[in-house]
């Protein structure tokens, strides 16, 4: 999403969400601090703790309240993973901020079992949520196939992220 | 642990483990897979995957089959925590191997509650162990005093880390 | 530098630089492609080759040619210097691309000394130029003054640089 | 080299050579330390300065003052280099240790017109030497050809380095 875009964006869209390639694009974070949407603010692939709160602080001092932190995974020498998803993320922010973040493993882990192992990781650690992909026919899906949950799977691990959530009990 | 003094600690240890800075200590790593006693062999902190299951090929080829894996956090840019624990090497280790793999939250959090939240972590991506530190008197403690668990709530911990285990249900 | 800002800044100044920040932001990418001002873009703290030609290709697709990649150090975990600077990202842009890329060893080094030699590096390399700063007070400079050059300084390291590129012979 | 063939290593080589892998091989560093022979000591792979140093301290401790520190490239996320050589670390090094320090830009770089290019920068940079390899017939290299410079490229690049060296005057 782009400045020029906003509008039309926030015209349609329930929330808007501000990538991670855009973290520190400020005129899109002032932008966005006018808007009445919620806003997910994705991690930069190389911010630090303190960047990305800073990034928040922009869009909260144009009045707008509404962010959702999203922790997608940082840029390192590892391989095994398109990125490095760094859940320890979690606990730091909840520490340092009042902001609710949410993890999505779907483009770190880039495959289907690993996306739901992390999704269980995440309600162990108390994430506030996930953004998980999901696909009716994920064969068929025009992209990111490989790592959408067929509906029944999603279903399971709601569940099972609930019961996960339930038991560290905060 | 030194190649030196191998055979000292073999005589009283039940278990040997090879630190990260240690890892492509291919000596060491010789020394290791003569012996009979277990081994944990903690990745390097910048080492890959591959590089990582090359390490225990080591072991192993000298006949030491007995070998855990242990992820203790690798070295990048963040400064939230001492090291960045990958916990999505859990489930690549668990494709790419047949060995089992522990996690070290301990030195990577540094501080207790964290501790607490990625053991938790690691029982839903379905590890096979943690390695925590704990005293009965933390405060008293003569090192690491601030990463280590109380008695009670080691027993607390371990509850939970069983109960999440049975949830994600392998 | 902003897309808002963009008319403004390309009326009164002879160049524009698109900031590290701003790499991957796709909206003033295009915006430069459509000015007639030469632009610098510098490299994304934690971008690769490709993502940074890519982000050249952005500018040049609007029809904009006149770009000058410029180097200003990667994000690492290494603490000795600000960031790292990839000083053999230059003969790898020169195999890859027509373009010109400079090097701005003050932002890295952050001290004068510092500063000096690297531009000595960048010469070496047959780097197209570097960015430098020059106070001619540095101590009462409003900002970056411990790694801004004394005039005299600049003088005598342009002759050195000149030199070095004679030797090197490119 | 290990701690087991140190012995015979010794007793035959002009100088032993502490791989990168073995930067925190402490029962390889004392040994060393207890030698007559100079000991170049390589950094690892995701060491720091401090840790580097410390490294060097350890041979110091045991008597043995000859030490050359060798960089050798780092560990980051960037493709177009195998290692990303921190040739920032020289005046780094300069200040903090009486140590030399040389730079080994072969493996690095991986290519002979890049090999090249970073020991003239290194040269600039006033390090102490560099590591660099040659072969009589680089096509029929066992090892490394690609890498390895013809001889009257060797004489001549030893030229420029000293040129290059007597400009930045140090």
């Amino acid at each position: 999403m782009d400045v020029e875009n906003f509008d039309l964006v926030e015209k349609y869209a329930d929330l808007v969400q501000i990538g991670s390639r855009n973290m520190q694009n400020f005129s899109l974070l002032r932008r966005a601090g006018k808007s009445d949407r919620p806003v997910i603010l994705k991690r930069g692939m190389s911010a630090t703790l303190q960047e990305w709160l800073m990034a928040a602080e922009y869009i909260m001092e144009q009045g707008n309240r509404n962010i959702i932190l999203c922790e997608r995974g940082i840029r390192t020498f590892v391989r095994h993973s398109r990125n490095t998803l760094d859940l320890s993320v979690v606990p730091a922010v909840k520490k340092e901020s009042h902001l609710p973040i949410i993890i999505d493993p779907s483009h770190a882990a880039g495959v289907r079992d690993q996306v739901i192992s992390l999704a269980y990781a995440s309600a162990a650690l108390d994430a506030d949520g996930v953004m998980i992909e999901v696909h009716n026919n994920p064969k068929e899906a025009m992209s990111d196939g490989a790592q959408s949950l067929y509906p029944e799977q999603f279903i399971d691990v709601m569940k099972k992220m609930n019961a996960i959530h339930t038991i560290v009990g905060k």
